[in-house]
């Protein structure tokens, strides 16, 4: 592979099978049979109360780009698909309708993120990237999410670039990062298509290239008098560092008129460091000199230096963000739901072995049904497309699976978290920009409540279908089950 | 952003820091110092006995490829890069060398993969992406190869596109794979840039389309009657999907002299549910029917199913596999271990807080100890650069922490670990194809122990310094400990 991947080769990230499904639409006369699938997952990582919907705007910018060159189809040809398929795809234009609940939204199991009708061989083509884009950046962001809670107002920066599974996964993922809540990222490129604040600091290197911590501390804040950031670990932080950077804010910067930035902590027991270093920086006159943290920091480390008191104003984080190392699996799936025939809507299931695996069939909508008074979010519905629920009476939810389990509600307002995103193929969806959502994503986090937060044994957030969703998805079960 | 991130945008691909670092170095007079650089990892995947090392081709490709186009530089300028550095960086030629570890090699941890020696500015420029590359691939190659080594024999397939981290995952978590022992993969990219094998199956969405389960299999197979592969668990496995399948061999593949290929299990208990199956079919006339199996399998249930009897004859793996699931850090560093002044090589340490951070300075080789008679790696030592180890004289091994550990041995031959890859930034290693790779992985993999192998409590390898490694180490943490 001479270099890297380009935008155009993105058509062929797909699956064997996807290829082999489509000339099976094609051959077997389905190709424009108009068909729906969702795209939901079945856990939230870390066994958490909620995920934060993330990667939306990279699905758009793939509907919008995606066609077939002229070296795809010769490949695909040389691999055996069918003339058919070939012209087919030499002609490609994307003309589903596609649905999707925002990028920032908290987002639960079972409920579609993104829908699509259309054309079945085209909507079954797309599989592949749509997960794949899910998947990558709404781990990242949920488990971001998870990082800031923990931090409780204290700054969360991205730090994970090196660590990263693949150039991609640096890039996006310092993307959903900042979704999640991060303050900033250390990747230049992060920062320079999204915009995306920067943090810098000081490496290990610089200071053992020098013949002495203090001459390499002095250096350094010369050439950065505005933004000197010292790591003081290298040796020995409390012994050491500390003392040489001090001494170095005296010598340099003081006789400047600038004042030091902060310090980076990256190894050692930081709540304990942290509090040492503090008392030194004050007595030393720089009470204003911030401490940075990082050492394979996650959310548990964090939320206990917290709770402890450490004195820090920064949390660096990197390989255990980046790879959502505790829980690195997103897990979305990409189901059909329902076909049209004759003018009709027909639900489609999969039963499978596993019980949890079994599909919610027809097309739908998700509702969000928030309390008028608190402003917190009760539960999400899941109803049959053009259903509604009406506001102005109680409604009755119950638990899917244990029917027995009611709860009535009153006084709430609903919202219909699937939005248009594509109409036959035109993009239709006016996209926020990534501050926005990062806005959004803070606030609509503080509409569930706290016991959705926590981190062990979250309260679980009631994810219902509606009265004549349940009864077509268990009449389809037992359709089926009766048949055998 | 709008397109996907090109070759020429690698440039970028790094953090903050590395160029605040360079501007550093530039100002300090210091860029052209020569420096040695390592990199390596501290702790093996899943508390494994040993590492697979892979990435270095991406490596290599980026080091060649390396240069910053002038967007990049005023991009940078903007900013705030020096005027010297951006000047720098536009006539950017690598001019390092770099030896490293050969992919497919079991690398185990505190030992360099790669070596680069050469101005600071460069060695440390390139940070980054070096740490990327060896991340990503050593994590999938490493872990691949516990499932390939818990198959005992049978095929192991990699379906894990749509569960990575990105694009980049995808294509080289795939590649990665395909060294650590999978025999395919399931992305088409991989098939088409690396050459690695695909494998063709049918997804659900092919039966659910159809009225029944039989007209979906019949379909199926008359447009495949060479490579059918039947999906068998969308309703019942063993009530519905197999005698469905039966029925569809018999009546559409039997009359055109063709056989089934196999059968893909997907839910369920797949070790009972295969075993079912295997009667099923030979009873049925179809013994040389297949079953492939998957379901979020990982190292530890394809043990268990091999050991339990299951007839299965290729697992696929998704998830599990591309993401590392239960053990997704591979954590390399990279490290200053020296620098060169007034024609003098002079040792580099970072102590760090935590005694496991605590570098090896020096220039460094590294060799395999390999025992004459049975063909098994003994040990890898750690020597000065320039150091040779007799093989003709017992040699002793002591262990670098507990120094009264020791063994003697005899009867060894010895091979260097660490091979050219660029001297003075030409490229003067011959790279082996991706095949070559993965039958040198395999092999290399036999000269370990099956002690070392394990999966529970695997045998710590020894990797032990020379005496004079030893000595330099020793009296560089005395000379800092004792300075203050």
């Amino acid at each position: 592979m001479a270099d890297y991947i380009k935008a155009s080769d993105l058509a062929l990230l797909t699956e064997g099978y996807e290829l082999t499904m489509a000339d099976g639409f094609m051959g077997a006369g389905m190709k424009d049979t108009i068909a729906y699938f969702d795209l939901f997952f079945r856990r939230v990582p870390d066994n958490g109360g909620f995920a934060i919907a993330a990667g939306l705007s990279k699905v758009i910018d793939y509907l919008e780009h995606l066609h077939f060159c002229e070296d795809d189809i010769e490949y695909l040809k040389s691999k055996g698909i069918s003339d058919e398929l070939a012209n087919y795809l030499k002609d490609f234009k994307f003309t589903c309708d596609v649905w999707a609940i925002p990028e920032g939204t908290p987002i639960f199991p079972n409920e579609p993120i993104i829908k699509v009708r259309g054309p079945i061989i085209e909507a079954q083509l797309i599989e592949t990237m749509l997960l794949l884009s899910i998947n990558q950046q709404s781990l990242i962001a949920t488990k971001a999410n998870r990082f800031v809670r923990a931090a409780h107002g204290t700054a969360v920066a991205e730090f994970g670039t090196r660590r990263a599974q693949g150039v991609d996964e640096a890039v996006y993922g310092a993307r959903a990062a900042y979704i999640g809540g991060c303050v900033a990222t250390s990747g230049v490129i992060p920062e320079r298509e999204f915009g995306i604040p920067s943090v810098n600091t000081m490496i290990h290197s610089w200071v053992q290239l020098f013949d002495s911590e203090y001459d390499a501390f002095c250096e350094y804040a010369r050439r950065h008098p505005d933004d000197c950031t010292l790591v003081v670990d290298t040796y020995d932080t409390i012994r050491s560092g500390v003392p040489n950077a001090i001494k170095a804010f005296n010598d340099v910067l003081l006789p400047l008129g600038k004042r030091p930035k902060s310090v980076r902590i990256d190894s050692g027991d930081i709540t304990y460091l942290s509090k040492r270093v503090r008392k030194m920086l004050d007595v030393a006159g720089y009470p204003d000199c911030d401490i940075m943290a990082s050492n394979s920091l996650d959310e548990h480390l964090i939320s206990d230096m917290v709770s402890q008191g450490a004195k820090v104003d920064c949390f660096i984080v990197g390989e255990r963000l980046i790879t959502s190392a505790s829980s690195p699996l997103f897990g979305g799936v990409y189901k059909l739901s329902a076909i049209e025939k004759d003018g009709k809507t027909i639900p489609k299931i999969n039963l499978s072995e596993n019980v949890r695996k079994i599909t919610i069939p027809s097309s739908k909508q998700v509702y969000r049904l928030i309390d008028k008074d608190s402003g917190k979010a009760i539960a999400d519905v899941l109803t049959l497309d053009g259903e509604t629920i009406d506001e102005s009476k109680p409604y009755v939810l119950f638990d899917p699976d244990f029917t027995w389990k009611r709860k009535e509600i009153e006084n709430f307002v609903t919202r219909k978290l699937l939005v248009p995103i594509f109409e036959g193929g035109k993009k239709v969806y006016n996209e926020p920009s990534l501050d926005e959502i990062r806005e959004y994503c803070l606030r609509q986090t503080d509409t569930l409540w706290d016991e959705v937060k926590r981190f062990e044994n979250p309260h679980k957030y009631y994810v219902d279908l509606s009265k004549n969703l349940w009864a077509e998805r268990n009449g389809l079960i037992e359709k089926f089950k009766g048949i055998k």
